[in-house]
């Protein structure tokens, strides 16, 4: 381990990215302290001497995109966005890593700091953002650019480890991101050879390169991350040379580098030093400066960034002027895109439709959405986990985004439900207004569940399109048929899940659904395999409010049918049955749980008056949840176990969910 | 494509796969066809020449395991199990395809369909089964094998095909059975070229082959999977020779091989030929026999099988007899294991605590049970995800299972969180009475949660441990603090799902968990990774019946409160609170919400008695399901948000979950 008498400029600056991580972990209490101090060098060398960015616009259209996939390390990049001087992170943030209300949490959150361009920290999923990010330059770069004026031009770098590498879902994304050819996306994987568990001996010995190799990536290998500043930067050149591969740099680094007992161990991943370590890093490493302090060489070298940033930008501004010259209609709708302002009267082109118009499956009903919204949102992109023509998700409009034909808008995900949420979570955030869609099964959401709870948490305008939703579903049989994953997806904060009865509430799913993504809000719909009526009541209105009549009687009524998606037309036809008996019936249709409770009491006191406390839920799915609104005087007709293969009729009989039944619940209910 | 004149046997047998598949899917209207029809020739060539098993005893112990990880193309399982004469495929059963109440379910069912033996369906599962199969034999022939005598020696064989390979979870498994060298783990590669959306030229083009090499696989290629049998023989011949490497065999064929038109296409994947096709496939092959008959000199050759499984297992009988002569002891054991039989007292080995011991994150108390219970319960194996000091799940009794020392117990497998849980399952459905866990944070559950349903739905002995259990986990942050996970655990049916709240209650988890274990149902069980007290009235019984009160009063209480896990402490310091204030206070811990509500109607209303409507619950969660046990005049003290980043202690007093504020809630309840 090299001793420093006098230190390089290189040096100080890498030495303060090591110490402000060391010291801002300390201070906490708390941290991961390892893989800042081992990929310092690889960092410094792209942030200094590639990445272009500028520190005081970090929402700058054209900036290169950074991904700390290994976002345990996060001290890594809150010590370059403070040495670069971004805003967003100052010294104080530093020192207040990991505590309550700062803008230093514990792991990267795009939400909470800007500069920070997604959410990491589970594994494996920062990279597969990237691969979104790449795909979302190369869509719009194709969408946009023209011969002589390149608007959109960037690169994406990532910074992944071992971790990130064992987890299957980056795997989905890289291969995906081989087969696209993406060439503006470069990684850097932090090859250290330790795991939380110790050395990477003990689980994972595979051929790293050769698999990347297999994927068709550009893959070379810095041998010393730790000291060959030059090698590290010629492989970035090579890297940007290839353009037609994504490229991967091995780098291989000792982790905890500097730490004299501790580096090159597991303790160093995600433990404090100590204060006695702390002195011997010191030492070693030739640091004689205070915790917390930045020698002004390595500060006013860093802080170069700005000048360079500001200069960059204002290149693009002055580029982006002559493009709206030359351009203006193209410019305009760049600028909508990226302003996330919908076109007027958008939503205008969803279809409405009447009890007169063709029974269809609501899964049908979504593809006549997505195709109607095609051509008036160009904005929209997405596609299906190779269930395309079982989901219904192809826009006709446009052809499969591929390479050498990126401005198509169909992405052809193959069979990689979780590689496919942490993509569209990519395209999301690369901000440039693009809406992504991702589809697959409803029960394979439970593949995909990490990223969905990713596009709620880290505010991304996702729409998650969900078919073949319960057991109806038929012969494919329970592993395919969802029982329990509706109440499951409404458990994840901040997700609206949708469940349609028809075509007027597909249509109004979807318009949520798109006035969410401009909020940075996802949304999940559930559609059927089999058909559903039309319903004469159904609107579009309604699916905004939540829930809402769709049958009503003078008065109060005697008792209240709370119907999802296809099984709200069963409780109208139990109604009809009812109503002919002298009841008094009203059947409410709650497409979505979360946009009912948002809605004010008044509103929720007439849609569920408090004083009719006979109500019956029918949704094939399980209960859970439903007491909240049946109430402890009500009660569900539901699925409780998983389901069965036989045709999808067959299973709903068995099941339960016949006129008859629902007729004989809601009676001994009145009894 | 080869018309045949006359048909050889082989072909005669081969062809017979094809037509009862189309047929089968035909007469059921639904099904997938493709898949039987070009993997025929390899499933032949295996399950006539090479596989080990007796159709009239599908639980001989020493057979071969085959594993249809393309769980759609079931109908060339359920072929192969009529032909070769398994009971529980008949003819009756074939022509029963995905109908109501039959043993030919849509995907391969184990707990429906002796002679299956695991559940796939959801691409990539099956082969990570196979992983887990292939690790149980090697532990197994490790623990029990002797130099003279061979108990445990049996291959596992899959065949998996592009969908599976784009999945991550298979990923992650290869790459660990790669690591472990499980030499006697063989992979068919059905290698043809479509998935559901058509050409894998779409989004598959990654070098497979290659891949498998860099993960350290022995790989070979047929590449005329559907004619030349001699060359898939060999190559299973080969395969087998290697013996410190699992194998593939990328086997190059034509799905739905033998229809004219549909042949090669991705319509013949997922949809029945039609009345055409199959005339026109039937002149193609040469095949003159009605839907449904299979030629007898097909069938006699077939059922040969019969006869060489009988005395296959004859041999091993004979075995075994010896072995028991030879090491009684050893036989007893390996007899306790696969009976599933407990050895007389082994819960007394856990652990009783009272309030004088050490205050102890349930974590470290769940490390203390599975230290207690490993000396006793040698069938106990399993591991962490890269987690294994977070979670404090080692055996200390044992090393780590490695090529080389696969008679240790601790799995290591690395941050494939995914893959563990498929592995998990398929160590416990190899059914030699190994009891897997698998761990990592709760939150990440999310990750695998396709494989904790499988293990609900397949009937799986496993055990989930989980740690780190809520936002008092502290500064990792909301990507990483659970709040909306028990609750979505808690909607899997078949789950076991428990939050002990001490020493004892996790000590009464775990009895749980051992006992469920061996009555084929999975436990979940989820830990603090905080500090908590030990309660003086908590108690193993207690857990076993999902609820009970810890505080109590004389007649009845003003109101209850209801918590678990950590919040459970919380409640008690409450109702002292309170009951200095005069309050009649009853505190009930709810461990589990499945294991209450499996409890009769009595203890039920003993624990919450109808007349008490004043309840209050306390649980670092949402609220979600609650009312069904405080109902419509209780409250709930939740979390509806996501978390942040600072310590844990911090977190919970900013979300409300302090001692003041459990008074506060109760009190507003009571006004």
């Amino acid at each position: 381990m090299a001793v420093a008498t006098t230190q390089t400029l290189e040096a100080l600056c890498v030495n303060s990215i090591r110490f402000l991580a060391i010291d801002a972990v300390e201070k906490a209490k708390s941290g991961h302290p390892g893989l800042p101090m081992g990929a310092a060098p690889m960092a410094f060398v792209l942030w200094d001497q590639f990445m272009r960015f500028n520190p005081k616009n970090p929402d700058w259209f054209n900036r290169d995109r950074f991904v700390l996939s290994a976002g345990h390390g996060c001290m890594l990049q809150y010590a370059l966005m403070y040495l670069t001087g971004y805003d967003s992170v100052t010294l104080d943030d530093i020192k207040s890593f990991r505590q309550w209300d700062s803008k230093t949490p514990g792991h990267p959150e795009n939400f909470e700091t800007p500069g920070v361009e997604v959410t990491t920290g589970p594994l494996g999923q920062g990279i597969a953002n990237a691969v979104g990010l790449a795909m979302a330059e190369a869509h719009m770069a194709a969408r946009f650019n023209k011969d002589d004026l390149e608007l959109v031009d960037h690169y994406t770098y990532a910074i992944l480890g071992d971790g990130c590498n064992m987890e299957g879902v980056s795997g989905e994304a890289c291969s995906l991101a081989g087969h696209l050819g993406l060439g503006k996306l470069i990684a850097f994987y932090d090859d250290n050879h330790i795991s939380i568990d110790g050395s990477t001996d003990i689980s994972f010995t595979e051929d790293v390169s050769k698999r990347f190799e297999a994927y068709g990536w550009h893959v070379q290998h810095v041998a010393d991350g730790n000291a060959d500043l030059d090698g590290i930067a010629k492989a970035i050149e090579a890297a940007k040379a290839v353009t037609d591969k994504p490229s991967m740099i091995k780098v291989t680094t000792t982790i905890g580098y500097g730490s004299p007992n501790k580096n090159n161990t597991a303790g160093i991943h995600g433990s404090p030093l100590g204060g006695d370590e702390i002195n011997l890093t010191r030492e070693n490493l030739g640091w004689t400066y205070d915790s917390f302090q930045v020698p002004d060489d390595a500060m006013s070298h860093m802080r170069k960034a700005i000048e360079r940033g500001s200069s960059n930008e204002a290149e693009w501004n002055e580029l982006f002027a002559q493009y709206k010259t030359k351009y203006p209609e193209d410019a305009a709708e760049f600028e909508r895109f990226v302003s996330r302002t919908l076109p007027a009267d958008w939503d205008k082109a969803l279809p409405t439709l009447t009890p007169e118009d063709k029974v269809m499956a609501t899964r049908k009903h979504s593809q006549a959405c997505l195709n109607a919204l095609a051509p008036v949102l160009p904005e929209l992109i997405g596609g299906s986990a190779d269930l395309t023509h079982s989901n219904l998700t192809e826009l006709k409009v446009s052809g499969s985004f591929q390479k050498g034909a990126y401005e198509n808008r169909n992405l052809r995900f193959g069979v990689r439900e979780h590689g496919m949420g942490a993509i569209c979570n990519g395209i999301a955030l690369h901000k440039s207004g693009l809406i992504p869609y991702g589809a697959t099964f409803l029960v394979f959401t439970d593949y995909m569940r990490a990223a969905i709870r990713l596009s709620a948490l880290a505010e991304v305008g996702a729409i998650w399109v969900m078919t073949h939703d319960s057991i109806a579903l038929g012969e494919d049989g329970p592993t395919h048929q969802p029982v329990e994953t509706i109440a499951s997806l409404r458990a994840i904060p901040n997700l609206t899940v949708i469940r349609p009865a028809d075509g007027n509430e597909t249509a109004g799913a979807y318009k949520v659904a798109v006035e969410n993504a401009v909020q940075n809000r996802p949304t999940l719909m559930a559609f059927s395999r089999q058909n559903v009526p039309n319903l004469a009541k159904s609107s579009i209105e309604g699916v905004a409010k939540g829930a809402y009549p769709v049958v009503d009687c003078e008065g109060t009524p005697d008792i209240i049918l709370i119907g999802t998606g296809s099984e709200v037309g069963l409780c109208v036809e139990a109604a009809e049955s009812l109503t002919s008996e002298g009841k008094k019936m009203r059947v409410v249709s709650m497409p979505s749980w979360e946009l009912f409770e948002a809605q004010d009491a008044a509103y929720k006191e007439s849609v569920l008056p408090k004083a009719v406390t006979k109500r019956l839920s029918v949704e094939a799915g399980i209960s859970m949840g439903w007491c909240k609104f049946v109430g402890s005087e009500g009660d569900t007709l539901s699925v409780e176990t998983f389901g069965a293969s036989a045709p999808g009729g067959t299973c709903m009989e068995k099941y339960g969910f016949t006129v008859d039944n629902v007729v004989a619940k809601a009676k001994a209910l009145m009894s």
